[in-house]
């Protein structure tokens, strides 16, 4: 069932639902696992009736004999998958938030923008059965968003609201306000009604023009502990006897700030 | 109480739990609040009487009047404090060793060494109410991690194994096995018989030699999606109108490498 | 003429002369000033009579009314445009090396491989009238390199030499050795022969796996002062109210290995 | 001669010169071969006796019989030696400006402020026997600077001019302005008046507001080719099988902004 997609334990492929098939460091493909279907790939097509049902870890063969790994996918896969389009917050940068936060089951976090989701659904991954509340004032995206959370099989955790966050934070007392939108230093005031004592502001933003607007209304509002981090992410090229970081790299992404609400 | 240090959501601080004393942005203490007991900074001292009680979020004040802001520990704070002894993973790798392998609550993972039992801490925070089977060959470590891992309230979620994990795992159909220590690769197969299909493994080095050596392992063992990561943290000083990173930085930590167990 | 390329000190574009016509951040061209002939762009066509008795700085347009500023070409262009047919070596790299070494006028460097040339223009630029003693083992590298090194107007201070210098160094008492190849390590004992008492070797390599090998033998052999760096260049995109890096990087181009000889 | 320091290719160490006394990969030091005079370390001392007259390369003895090589000073050394006080460009940024400036024999260059003189060394070393205007507005930095330049043999092509540059530059025709002040934007109109066609702006800023500053005024008074650079410089701990970046890192100096000057 899609509900359970990023949450289901099972050993085997449950019929429509996703699955990642792998076939070598460069390429692999989520895909619904729909009986009668096909993943058609230069190496050949996978006939999806032999991805149902099969092991996790296994391997099926293409019709010419290509070996895919069926795998599980993970939250990293469905945040990469959606993120894509809008290429702005990467993993390493919700991984951050995540641990800095110290998101954990039963809370309850405002997001805002929505977007296309893929933030949403990292947060919704860590606190659910707690609640995410998603603002967004793009119905289009809150729709593109609904359909990617959804297949995530994270919508029970989450509430997604067509409101202008700048305009006020209906909830109390949460635990954390997060964002990823072009003016958070307009939610500094909002957040500060909505968090409860010592609770998260977290803002991620590509320009240091914004982290500074930000960094002076969280300081000015009597926010403490206020930080802002950049994370560079390289990836090493193994080759026996032949190590080295890869050529091309994402060079940057944005930088996250941190701040705590003091009474 | 002890137990719940990292998981209590309530809004005032009880008696003997761990509080955070924030100072400045340089500054921050972790203490116990014990009646009777005193804080001693050099901007004076923090009567703990006054700190039982206090709603998190609110100020206190030194006897020469000087304001702390009363904050709730987090996994973060906890993590740094007990990495201090040993500093090798920070909280950058942690983050995105938990992020990478989606932890979620029930989940069952493998760990070796236990060290001082911060990453041990980081992945039952994430795992919680499921299972951290920690190995260790050293008993004074072991000791060590016990007592952090006890003030942090994760005891509860933890198995702490006094074994050494190149001689095997006594685990089955586990969802990851994480480890930091020397080496690595002799732990790969070891830690595939152990594996669920799909599961993850991650392991965290220093030097790019462990990296080589493991990543070779871990291809002849056939794990595949093998990759290997290096975060850098820059931290950002704002000042308004002076905004740069600081001169300082951790320039190198260590190298995370994943894999996925195939069939 | 050409051989003055990047030694001329003219105010005025002479014919047959290279100059870069820059058009915006983005596009710049190094075309030769040769009357008669013409530059297409996608902005147009630039009519090179329009560009020869120029002055540097001015500005000529096109057929279609766009400006290209008409700027004399700098080492830094030469070496981009020779080096970019290998794509190892970067100007970042090259210059630390020249600084590092402090490369001055009269200096004589053992250099190897030649490759297209574009180390050895930027050598032979800071030690002229000095000498490169150039070694390369393949003679169509040394034909290209030669026709670069030509057009940089930098041959009179470069001998190429078809050898292989794992080999032997026929110089003496020379300044510094200069290594971008596979198997530096090889020319260790070479380069100590080679060197005067005091004199560099240095050495740039793609992986750590050379480098390890390489300092192990200078080590050996009794070099001091041996020291390795890794250098990355972010280049920052500049908009009034929104500066940032620039999202995609060259992540790694390799490490600089630098030693002194010690009698 | 004390004015030969840097530009002396002599093979033994001249009385009263400057030289390098090299311990091991954490120590060495600079210090002048006077005769009579000793060197105290924590290794014993040296008699200079013994170290005037040695070839350069060779090994010194101190009084517990620990080796120490003799180097010859380079640029690097002096360089640094004269930054530590002031810490603020480093040796590869001046390397990255040497090199894309291309500066050679015979260029002019004006400099502003001179501060300790760091920067001056660097480039008045690479266009000698040209010359470098260099401006200050503090009397006192002016004369610790001109120390420092004799000192490194460079006095005769520096002018030393006490005069603020925000107030205009007196030199025309110059091949390059390069800066390092709290506020280089002040001097772009200044740098286009003194600039040939073509000629080269650089400036050195620690904080990103100085940059966007600096930028915006370049591209509005038609500078072209403008470019804003940040290298990260981290040095690699070789040893054995395990090499690995060291832990500590400077994080950052500053940003370096290019641009050139069209009609």
């Amino acid at each position: 069932m899609v509900l359970m997609a990023l949450t289901s334990r099972g050993r085997v492929v449950e019929e429509n639902s996703d699955v990642m098939l792998y076939l070598d460091e460069k390429r692999k493909y989520m895909v619904k696992a729909r009986r009668g279907s096909k993943l058609h790939t230069h190496r050949g097509y996978v006939d999806m009736d032999s991805v149902v049902g099969a092991s996790y870890g296994s391997r099926v063969k293409s019709n010419v004999g290509v070996d895919f790994v069926v795998l599980q996918p993970t939250l990293w896969d469905y945040v990469l998958k959606v993120a894509r389009r809008t290429q702005v917050i990467y993993p390493k940068d919700m991984a951050l938030m995540v641990f800095r936060l110290g998101l954990t089951s039963g809370m309850r976090v405002v997001e805002a923008g929505t977007g296309s989701g893929a933030l949403t659904c990292a947060l919704a991954y860590f606190v659910k059965p707690g609640v995410v509340y998603s603002y967004e004032i793009n119905p289009k995206f809150q729709e593109v968003a609904r359909r990617n959370i959804e297949r995530a099989g994270l919508m029970d955790y989450v509430v997604l609201k067509l409101k202008d966050i700048t305009q006020g934070i209906d909830e109390e007392d949460v635990d954390a306000v997060v964002l990823d939108m072009a003016a958070p230093w307009l939610v500094v005031e909002h957040a500060y009604q909505a968090l409860k004592g010592g609770g998260f502001f977290a803002s991620f933003s590509p320009t240091i023009n914004q982290v500074e607007k930000t960094v002076l209304a969280l300081r000015r509002r009597g926010f403490v502990d206020v930080r802002v981090y950049e994370l560079l992410l390289r990836e090493i090229k193994v080759e026996e006897g032949a190590v080295r970081p890869f050529t091309l790299m994402i060079g940057h992404t944005g930088y996250v700030t941190f701040a705590r609400k003091s009474l």
